[in-house]
């Protein structure tokens, strides 16, 4: 080894030696997909590599239990996995995304990592696959096609889990905490961005809160089909050369493991060959997106203003909002949040195409729809948390401005529909709007109703339920 | 009125007066909208007119039953309604899509229309809002708010339910058929497009009815969220100028009606300012167009040929397949299927961006979104039946090519791995394949087994479940 | 033949006889596509089959031209042809978008009926192939997969330059009158929808003015790459079975016949092989439906109110608005429009996904993609047109309202910002808001700057271009 | 200021104090921004932060040839966002997309951190603001609005320039290099995937060689309209506290440092409000995948095998294939590229929704804008260059199978349906496959041909042009 290799050690795979640097545990097929995959530099999520670390942990105990391991080596491969697990050896992860559709290179690099480490707990030389060797050991009884299907199973469900849910739960109760405080605030409502009748400010975010509700209950129906995992399935599906009861055993460590229902995928062939169950929970995101969407937006317009817009609500101002106009504040989580739908919107698209694209007995688009998915949820639950915790908690009414507006509103005239008809009571509409008068003005110098009719009929805070 | 105008009378609404073409029930907004809207082709589908049908017709019923309406102009509104659902004044329908984003004018089209029926029926005279007013009465407790997103659920489910579940039901008996049947074919696997270890014939089309069934799960889970009914919040949500308890009245009815379990909507603020329950219900529709177009793809594969393709499946003959090219036959259900798989993904995003952008209390792309879930569900409905009758059903397997295959692949060494480590079984198919060898010679002669042992351990009848 | 088969007549192909109804002039391949397509109820549009009867009139042409035909025969084909692109015969072309994915039915539906027409003026016998054959004249020297393609590119060329070209230059007339009318109406400018510094109402109009110019220059690149034709590469490219010279000697009577610039392409395997330049000009269409979307939400956004929005526009009041609000008008052409960008999207995603899947010499996704594309067009031209029309020439602008918006905006500060700093500004800006002042109180109260420097330095009028 | 907040400073803007790491050269609105905005990881890219750094370099050096500001304190700041260009400061641009809109709070960092680093030039103390104030100097005549579209227009340009232009054109010769090497290998074309006439391999290269042309031409049309630059219409895009001539000056001086054609904007209302020209050239690169996707497509299907496959193709054997399939080689390039390409066509998804989302003087979507389009420039470029490199520079013909899948081929009977008419000729082929004969067998025994006719005009070597 010359000087300049000093700093390196050899490591070999079926094609051959490779050098790889001294101070890094992955072996000659990760060195391999660095030079051949150097492409942009969006890396294998973290929740993917501790998902890994779950597979190859939990298959390793799931061999002990079968008898089909050295239980020291089954251990050392173990435990070497719950260093992976717990985010000590990320450094070691160096690939990115775009690499095998796989995942078999992502694979191997788990396999190169915990073989090492293992290699080296018990006392051996690292590289030289003795007494642990990568595929033989850490991949026993495994295929890429199952566990990397495997692993994107067990990622997206802890970050549904963990991050995201938690997220929406929380703005959701944000939502319902304004709908009931604002319960008796009457405001004007608008559709087609124009005048209509009056609803409640707390009606008004009632639907905000039931839109999340419901986003919740989406997501977790698309959970249950995640939860069946691909593992002993193997090559193609059939789950040669793995153990019978691997499968089951396994699913069974995973769910005891994590704590989710984790459980073994009744068709193999299926679980290898597409990702359907991750196109459908991009199609839930995607969902829960268009949901914040409308929230943001329409929050984004009632506190427009503050002089020349809507201004009915007042948004907590967090930073100064322009480089060049003093004094202005902006609706920046709202843009965040958008800007993020937008995003989950073109990642549903890139997981649907690569979704559609599996071909016999394997899907090769595994990373692609994995990062996309991770990132969305990840994107989702951050920026729903900041937008509940640095806008929504803080959004104030603007009482003066909404009453004011309800005052002037001309729609309040659909009160008098049932009693005088639809024609008249657009007439009055229209000539109030013609003449800048009040819709009472108007009604009562038509003679369509006397000044204490109108009063009667058209009071607002009767116009908020159906009539009794 | 002019001898040109001999074939027309006149109509009016709020706007003054219309000249409508006499032979036609429609009265002076609809009208409007012809001039207004002369913008392409799409009509609104069929199905959306007969829920427009239900929706008037079980409104009329209701407000019977709670005493808001003479029953002598209930009935004849009812009664008209049923001669809408049942396709009779299709004709009279003339509006598209793209026309008010409310469907407002979709709504007046089927005020005006049945207003004039009933009219005629009560002997009155047609266009004289006469007994039967097609705002006060045919449109009474209702708002175009309320009502076209009522008959937007109603139309998906029913198509839904009796036209895209029975396709998708016959498609999975037929694959599942053919699993069954093909039990015993032993193929090889494919992954990367590459050779892979093997698989049966009846496992591969296992996988294939399995993402079926899941599909139906997914349509069924996102039914529960299409069920729920926004009629009885009129304009804004708070259902002002409804009879309390005219929302869940009209559930009843229509649940009786079509014999499906619709509800009343618990939010109708969240029912008519967002669609998300649409979206969520194209999202599913999306993954089954994943799961479809993975499976045509798949046996326009294994079909390819007939000399120099893979040919191991002979699809049915339908047609000749070229215009210059004599003898010719072609996969053309699976093309005709993958086209239409194409579409769904391009109307999920219309669906979603149209979704995206409600304002307020109003979502106002409520015609766009119905008309391209209602197209995606016609066409999966249709070209999965097509493809089942004309393609699947008559799917045969050339057992000669299919075992010659396996016989030729070099991925047949993964049996031995286990028994003489990756590494030695890797030399051993790289040196076949360089040599132009056969596994077992080249095994034998490098001396990793012998002959007796190759022929137990590699045996493809052996390498299709996990080891006992 | 029975009483029952009397309306019909028996029409062969290459795999045998079919019965075809009587009146109808297509053969046995479109009757079996009849029955094997029965998929939904898109049929291919009326602009396709008009580019089928001038690729058939000017092949025939060429033929006669290169002395590869009888001319006789090729006279009548030429006729025949004729009356397919004068929609003579457009009732004889009954079949949908779902078919094969080389158009080869619709290619030999136009084959059959132009041979039956030819044969019938010739003096044989309808469907007796004597002396006119589908394949041997009507296809001669051609195949589907060149064919077809030549027809997507003459459709969308033909409509781009006789549909949406005129409708986006009269959208950007109209948009450009506005923007002189109103060049020295001054507003408050919005940013992030707040308030901001102030622009003229000309100055708004001229930006989307300048958005549809842009749009037209998309469209003009991309159709250069839609001149070239792929016809005179028959099956794969090649160019087999056809004449030296066919493939420019066509082109030029084509050019000649529909005055349009096409030309032979260059490389006809990536002519039928691909369709990336439809791929392109749906991006283009894509852009200019991204421009139309800002440009009729912003109008929407504008023409908000009448009392409870921004309302510093007045729309035209086509028809009235709602079925339960008396009097309500609104921005009805916007979301016509904005439900049409929405639709375009989702086509450009239905598009690129079909764009991408070609396999080998043929991309087996050419209905669908014409389709598409022609949708597209169509759409946004009537769109444009109808916006145009009634909705942009009527708009009107409110005086009173603009002005004193501008009264009341405190970004006006931003003037002060260059003379007192950024800082001091904003202090002034932020409250003025907090007391409710005017922006002048809070200056000279703040001792920032006298009355009269203010009034000298915050003058809206000299706010509305760079300092000289 | 305690132990605690040792390592920290107090910068300040216009809400007041904020403490800021003291190692870090930002200042209090990214502080703030740090606080407000943890939303995911993706910081704003490089490249961008490089074309911000331009930006504030040019306008520095612009103002001080307008006399608009004390050209020590300019040339302080031109030097400053020299480090920047640089790549020097990067550790100090910490903000991640999910952000402003606008890009404020990016543009302000910018601003900070130069103002600082320009400080300490001159002398003064880190965050005094004094002698050089971030809004006042580093964006003097700028705003975000302005700023932020400038810098998006230039970095896109610049990493079309030198990373994917250059890609593709080695793509494109390596493509062009094999279309000339093989341009005598004859094999059999496929269409539809069934056997179709023959073609040589260099003329299926070739029309992947025009693809990546024409994909360079369309790049080359979108380009044009990224050279106009925002930049001088600050806040609204009227220039308001801009120097006349400011536009100007700053885009001569852009030309000049980068050696690209950029100039002013003609509308800065356009440039500002709407980022059509991005979606534009989205749709290229979209257009591009799309060719792409093809190629890639069609080389993993050629090289399927290698005994069970089409095996057409060797390709490069980079790395093992399979962590269970010993010896297994996967066409991993084509999987990479085609990832990427579904990645493109999800982020154009998101850059339309985005552009189509301007609302009046801005569109509030920037920073997602810029980072999908810069994430698809850069993909696309590593991913084509490493796909040239490590799959099509390596990619051998199999001569031998090549030739037997010719041989074998039924569609030769092409170039007998000239002489015998199609419909005899389909009949040979269709009885050559029943009887597992060769054509000739089933030509010769039906009668149609001789055997020396047959060898005349049944020559694949004669099928590849028209016919002289």
């Amino acid at each position: 080894m010359t000087a300049q290799t000093a700093d390196f050690r050899s490591e070999s795979d079926s094609l051959g030696a490779v050098y790889v640097p001294a101070d890094k545990y992955w072996g000659a097929q990760t060195q391999r997909a660095l030079r051949h995959f150097a492409i942009g530099e969006e890396r294998l999520p973290r929740p993917l590599i501790r998902a890994l670390g779950i597979v190859k942990h939990c298959a390793a105990l799931s061999n002990i239990a079968l008898g089909n391991i050295d239980p020291k080596i089954g251990q050392a491969v173990a435990a070497a996995a719950q260093d992976v697990i717990d985010g000590k050896m990320d450094e070691h992860f160096p690939l990115v995304v775009w690499q095998t559709g796989s995942g078999t290179q992502s694979n191997m690099n788990a396999n190169e990592v915990i073989a090492n480490l293992a290699i080296i707990r018990l006392g051996g030389v690292i590289g030289s696959k003795k007494p642990v060797h990568p595929n033989d050991h850490c991949n026993r009884g495994q295929s890429s096609n199952d566990v990397f299907p495997t692993a994107m199973h067990i990622a997206t469900v802890e970050q549904l889990h963990h991050r995201l849910i938690p997220a929406l739960q929380s703005l959701q109760q944000a939502l319902t905490d304004k709908s009931v405080a604002w319960q008796d605030i009457i405001k004007i409502g608008r559709t087609h961005m124009q005048d209509a009748t009056p609803l409640t400010l707390g009606q008004e975010f009632s639907g905000y809160a039931a839109q999340i509700q419901l986003g919740l209950d989406r997501i977790h129906d698309g959970m249950q089909r995640l939860y069946p995992l691909a593992q002993g399935g193997t090559a193609v599906g059939t789950g040669l050369n793995s153990k019978a009861g691997f499968a089951e055993t396994f699913a069974g460590k995973v769910e005891k493991f994590t704590g989710l229902p984790f459980i073994s995928a009744a068709n193999k062939f299926e679980a290898q060959a597409a990702h359907d169950a991750l196109v459908e929970i991009s199609g839930a995101l995607n969902t829960v997106a268009v949901s914040l969407n409308k929230i943001a937006n329409d929050i984004r317009l009632l506190g427009s203003g503050p002089r020349t817009g809507i201004g009915e609500l007042s948004l907590p101002a967090n930073e100064p909002g322009s480089s060049i106009m003093p004094g202005k504040v902006n609706p920046t989580q709202c843009e965040a949040l958008t800007m993020v739908c937008a995003q989950v919107f073109g990642n549903h698209t890139t997981i649907t195409f690569a979704g559609a694209q599996g071909q016999l007995e394997l899907n090769t688009y595994k990373p692609v729809i994995v990062f996309n998915v991770l990132q969305s949820i990840r994107l989702l639950a951050d920026a729903v948390a900041s937008f509940t915790e640095h806008c929504v908690i803080g959004i104030e009414p603007n009482r003066e401005r909404l009453a004011e507006l309800v005052e002037e509103s001309l729609m309040l005239v659909t009160a008098l529909a049932p009693h005088i008809g639809y024609d008249r009571a657009a007439k009055i509409a229209n000539s109030a709007l013609k003449n800048r008068r009040t819709l009472r003005e108007e009604a009562v110098a038509g003679g369509h109703v006397s000044a204490e009719e109108f009063d009667r009929l058209v009071d607002p805070s009767l116009m908020l339920a159906p009539d009794d």
